[in-house]
């Protein structure tokens, strides 16, 4: 959820995102904030964001949420994570990182789990920044590659 | 510890600098990895940086070293803790980031406190984002200012 407004941010991305399709397809969408979301009350917003989240969402999706009051995993973890799924046979796996309130209990129910990247609260550009790279370090990690210590 | 080769993320880090500036006096220094690094060993490796990291220390600094096995925080709990020492009247805090290796015992022994952006391992470059971008959090966070939700 959210534009990308800062291109320094944008440009780490990129990076990730190229790295990471040589290991997978995986495509990012950004929602932008609804127009008049300063005028929203929290509640609006959730449901404004769900009905964009669930528009995203076709049958066989896995959903997990990028939370604060998520799991924490270490990075091997969340490798050994993602290395399980795909074994499972998910069709799609879709990670969405929420706006500054969370998310609707809709979007909460739709999920198989919640995902903390961290305690600390960071900004939603860095969090994308952070996740393209926690995803590549996974792969990298699932194929015994030398990027991870 | 390390160069910081890319330079989108070093713009950020900029960008977290300029703010920081305002609340703080704060100065970022990289020492660069050893020119024969590759040739060395995990202790050899350990020990040279030490000594770079001790160079940089003067009498009354107190040391916190960013360490994936520290103590996780929240944005707020780590505002508090600044404020705390702020008011304690440390003359300086120094926070290192180290290499890939963790540090040398000497380091460890110096320090006050091991702390953890996060159980993920990230990059020295992102850890150096992510950490200015925290303690820029952080005065907002004392200050009572908007920035953190």
């Amino acid at each position: 959820m959210g534009k990308t407004d800062a291109k320094y941010i944008q440009e780490a991305v990129s990076v990730y995102l190229d790295r990471l399709g040589h290991y997978v397809p995986f495509e990012m969408h950004c929602i932008p904030d609804p127009k008049n979301a300063g005028k929203m009350n929290e509640l609006q917003l959730k449901t404004q964001e769900a009905t964009a989240i669930l528009e995203c969402l076709s049958a066989g999706d896995e959903l997990i949420l990028l939370d604060e009051k998520g799991e924490t995993l270490s990075s091997v973890e969340f490798a050994s994570m993602i290395s399980k799924k795909i074994n499972y046979g998910v069709r799609r796996l879709v990670f969405v990182s929420g706006g500054p309130y969370g998310f609707a209990d809709a979007i909460y129910e739709k999920s198989s789990l919640l995902l903390s990247l961290s305690k600390m609260t960071f900004t939603h550009q860095m969090v994308r920044l952070i996740f393209v790279e926690q995803l590549y370090r996974a792969f990298t990690i699932i194929k015994g590659e030398k990027y991870h210590h």
